[in-house]
């Protein structure tokens, strides 16, 4: 059923097509599409469009219907295509004509990039708070395990000391860096699309500026062509800033499973975390870790995927656009459960002790002895010539300590100033206003 | 010629298969590869590792050598594997042993990371600016062209007024979009890695906030692991935000050829800025516009290319890093001689008037009729129903104006706040403060 | 339930997110999986693993499985994680011990690998069967419309005449390059990996050419290690086949939507094909073809998808590659509703006569006419300048008459040669064999 | 200088931009250029377009040239803009006006196709020998070291045994359906596009299959619009071909960075194929291995950055299209080069004896144990229960035999049956049909 019926109806297998997936992947928009439309409605009244009374009927229609949404009674009739068409449809039965009114000076395109919007905020704020709760898990092994030594490597060669307090904090403040370009796509996001209609505006004198605070927006897509075109757009730097998160987590899981391996077995987790075989006792298969990579590499090819679906298509809206959902929206979630599912690895993992006592690892030590003795005085060359010269001669000896105290580094590292990066970048959000506003909308 | 000569020679296969690019390329590096080392042994001295002799007499041969890079008077000797073995080589010869120096508590893989931020710093810099230029291009003709009305289409398809005004001023809008994922890249970038060695910092009491001062840097890339790791990142960040501008100047570029190609007919352009044929006088080629989207469609697909190349790699340092510059230094000029070609185009561009006027855009005015009805008091569905009947039978009629008035519409584009929005996004680059650090480092 | 339970039980979120889909998507495997262990158990019975009345017994509940499964009468049980361990789960049910031995010599990893490479074979004999029907079509529609002239364009400008006998023709020739590739991946799919176990081999003395017969594979995937790694492998290069149609269809579309764009107005649909609007007349939406536009060019970027999933992981089996099914699987059913809602489409379409009789259309003679000349013995260089200066005196005519007679022009379209092209490679599919020897082990 | 002058000359900054890359990479296209402007002519004469006489005097000429390119003596004059001008600006200064005709009845765009087409020709087979050589060392490695088992890893967990025999065997097999890929754009490339001019065919009576035998083509591209569809095409099939020959090569040197890391130290290397340092003696870098990786990573990226310069462009010639060689030469040159410094690599490995003596590899050998007993008579249940009590107990004890002997498995790697399908594919490459074509064609 489509509450704008044409004139010809479609073939049921043009419908079928056209349709797709939406019916699925719009009870996700449902919550915003009552947002987007109170904001609205509250404007239209404002400007004339509607009266008080209309104003205050549909306002009580929404709220009900929001209601109804948050305890999961909410659901599309088996006839009709979308969210939009579903709300408007409900308000109708109840109130009549005066439901259809809540599409005046709108149009389809502006409900949807609005709904994706308002979407994409609610995701973005829960993902940075996860991923958040995590980087302070990364820090609290960081500083657990800062005196547990291992092989760094370059080239995969065996190299110099590196420390698990080093590690963990590595992918900490890596994770400060994604949340940085999270936060350059939560700016692209907040921004108010809601009144370019088709895309090209309305002759109605519609005030945006008062929608883009009833939904609490940092400021407006002025310009309404760029409004729509902002679809395509803001999935894109939202795929982005998923991908570098997503590449913190898919570079973690395999230095993980590497670790685990026997060949290296650094750390170690128990056996409810992994996967094993009564008859190959050695096996502790890191499924979770291998799958978060798995996961986590395939969003980072989400915005070419992206890409390649916008890419040479003139501006103006195209039905292409309904498809970027399809993976984006599971895409969001896959994330979050993979940051979940490292976190519960992580809380658990058992890093071995005293790994560098092994014969093995002696030379990782030549550069720290050698610089010993530069410190001692002697010549740099002559320090070299002397450890090379012990090594050669199989008579190298080190202690095994080493007296890393700059800044970053083994002895120092910093975790208080990554904490406060993390806190500052955070800060940026405006996740208060956002809700705020929200709030006062939807009481 | 190595500097630091190994046991063995390379086979003359092995040494030209991983020099590669690097000699080409590196030229690019030379005057911050410079000035990295201007810091870093003032740092040097500052904690005893240098005399202040030493220092005075480094930093004469480094500055006579940035002197030299900047007149062009500088190349990488035949046997010279990069630029880093240039310069220590040219030091040597000239100051002896103090001449190795400079590579006291420092490795290659933290001199190439430093000598790419530096680099990139600078390429944001100027593109920014070229960017802003090109912005203010689009504003400028954005004014110029505000009643210049054309079709606005919608799935392809006739749909609404347009106007020239809106066109060019969404592709401004856009470069602001743009421009905050770049700024999200300079954040990245603009963290000082000097100081993590070969990825697992030193054991020498160096002092990172000291250089971090020195060369200007926002803040420090604290853990040393994580510096190294910012190699590859750092990279796919900037090709993100390269791909955001390449993706507004592709599209851009599409509509023109389509507005170009004679079934539409919107604009066109001087002879000398087209190709054609004297045989076919219809044909002007948009060959430039063609090669812009060529070139940024490319560039949408480096970051999907950096990734492939990084993707799965444990941590630490790895060979395969060397070839990231390898097509992301071309894209860069790329695209800034794509922004220099756009600009030409735009300002020489020739928008048909009256466009509107041509019977056959007729109905691209059945909702503005309907609106003025709406406006009048009728119902919204006597209006519908009234311009139904009349396009049914033949009996539409127009009188082709149009009067959007709200924020970003046809009859106010708001360009004053698009421009404000920009000004305030390319305030929060931090380019003064960089370029007086550099300033102060090299007078 | 798990089959082989291990010592200790996975926390339940674990097996959760390791499950992911796969109980979703094994049922698109569940007829191979049977068809699978038909073969396998045949040649343990060969080669003395199985006696013939174990043989008889589980070939009886193998074959009832089959048969549910056709009926649709089988399901996974709650808490069964794979079909493997379903259909393993029934036989035990049924027969006690004797149901576990389907699985000797043989491993989870062999038997996913092949059900993979039975499921793909038969999803590629269906997609080639329906792009051949749609290649009919398309010639069909070339035959139809041969006299239907209208402009070819280069640089998106006005060129030459071109003829939509020419234009369905040259998509249709497209499609059986593009079944070259298919006919690629096809060769190898079908290498039978039966026997690689883990991916290491097994110490029993298996038949592999045995099996190999009996599902009707060309021939083996001989090495196991190999035979392991065509996973990934196989999946990749069915992906780039799919993308290559994918690419034809794609580019079709935005053909067809350009062409039904009204300043083009070349092609047009059956209202029930397009969506429109009552009160905008005009409008009749492509959304079928922006659909398919879509799906194909998201199918385009699934090669890269995989690629970025699999590289850089050292040889072996690794978790990851359950995932790969995920957007796979999907992509091959979106790919034949493509092609099915093209042929609808084309199957209607109507194409505008006498498009070139438009006067603006004109100039798209100047080359035929020049050459109309030198057939008349006027040097080359003598009737360019003729038409030249005609057309810069404004003085040009034409009859618009055109006499393109060699192969693959206007006036001979050769579409019989392009038939038989495609008649040859699909000639190539060892269709028959395969179909041939699954009867003959099901019946 | 442009031979066809138009009436307005670019600007200098557009003819820079235009130009591009295509002075220097045109070189690679010169020997076809003149090649295919052999056989048109020699088709216009036969078709009465020339006279004998003007036939044989720029047969001359061409030749020459053809002589002067194979000696290097030639070169493009400062100010022509591309390869084809050149040449006929040669043959024009020589011959006069005849010189022109070569382009007589054909375009700009049917020449560059062509000439890419044969270009390509000569790559590939250049290709498949060099790939096959590779190969064979393979599988000679996989002959001398098929006694060397070391550990398999599933999940990266020690799992099976696995050998170097079946390693080297693994990568030669899959060279072996790499190739399979490459026929398929060996087929998709040799067809013949000449005549299809601007991509919409001549009014002249010219005899496309006079000039498909003369260029030893298997047939033509019939469909003239279809001809110029290739372009894009054939850059992107040829890239997916060379992408899967670079996924093996990638992972091949992943598996070898793997093994060469000292945890694992399966394999080694002559000092002087790897690099080190004298002070860290147990570093051996394996940076061929790392660049091979890296560049063959790149290469996978590059039909996704083909697609993404040609997805949603409408059919006809773009300029874009010029763009594709800059990255795709190149990246043929460099997979050659990978392929070759493999060789190096895998010619001069040292494989380690008797790894899996090490006691912490004794678990791998639990499947074999509970397999003897199996085929001892000892029911599988029996057979698993008593090796899983020894291994709890510590008390399993293993004689590390394995006796693998059914079909591609470690005591029978059939390392004959992959040559002689490797045979076959290579066969089924007309190589010698064109060979002897150009060979008459040029003597």
């Amino acid at each position: 059923m489509k509450l704008w019926q044409k004139n010809t109806d479609s073939l049921k297998e043009v419908e079928t097509f056209t349709v797709g997936k939406d019916r699925e992947l719009d009870l996700f928009l449902a919550p915003y599409d009552v947002l987007g439309s109170l904001a609205h409605i509250k404007m239209l009244e404002k400007v004339g469009l509607l009266s008080t009374e209309e104003l205050t009927e549909l306002e009580i229609g929404l709220k009900n219907i929001y209601a109804d949404i948050l305890a999961e009674k909410f659901s599309l009739d088996e006839d009709v295509e979308d969210i939009h068409s579903q709300i408007e449809f409900l308000l109708t039965k109840k109130l009549g004509d005066a439901g259809k009114k809540i599409h005046a000076a709108r149009s389809r395109n502006d409900q949807v990039i609005l709904d994706l919007k308002l979407f994409f905020r609610n995701e973005i704020e829960n993902l940075v708070h996860e991923v958040n709760a995590f980087f302070e898990l990364l820090l609290q092994q960081s500083e657990k395990y800062k005196n547990y030594l291992f092989p760094g490597y370059t080239h995969l060669q065996l190299a110099m000391p590196n420390s698990f307090g080093l590690w963990f904090g590595a992918y900490a403040e890596s994770l400060v860096d994604d949340i940085i370009t999270m936060h350059a796509s939560w700016q692209i996001v907040n921004k108010n699309p809601l009144g370019s209609a088709a895309g090209f505006g309305s002759s109605f004198p519609i005030d945006r500026k008062y929608t883009t605070e009833l939904l609490g927006f940092d400021e407006l897509n002025y310009n309404v062509v760029y409004a729509q075109m902002s679809r395509g757009k803001t999935e894109r730097v939202i795929a982005q800033a998923l991908s570098n998160i997503a590449s913190t987590l898919a570079r973690m899981s395999m230095d993980a499973c590497l670790y685990l391996n026997q060949n290296f077995g650094f750390i170690s987790f128990p056996d409810e975390l992994t996967t094993g075989s009564s008859i190959m006792p050695h096996k502790k298969n890191p499924d979770v870790f291998e799958l978060i990579r798995g996961h986590c590499n395939r969003i980072q090819a989400l915005p070419n995927e992206i890409l390649m679906m916008m890419t040479n298509l003139p501006s103006g809206y195209h039905r292409d656009l309904q498809l970027l959902k399809e993976h984006l929206f599971p895409a969001i979630q896959n994330l979050r459960s993979c940051i979940n599912m490292a976190s519960l690895m992580f809380q658990h993992i058992e890093v071995k002790e005293n790994i560098l006592e092994d014969e093995k690892y002696k030379y990782l030590f030549t550069v720290e002895e050698m610089n010993k003795l530069v410190l001692q005085g002697i010549p740099l060359r002559d320090a070299y010539k002397k450890i090379g010269a012990d090594v050669e001669a199989g008579s190298f000896t080190t202690d095994r300590k080493i007296a890393h105290t700059h800044e970053g580094s083994i002895g120092n590292l910093q975790n208080e100033k990554i904490r406060s990066m993390m806190q500052n970048v955070i800060s940026r959000f405006t996740f208060k206003e956002v809700n705020d506003a929200l709030q006062k909308l939807i009481q």
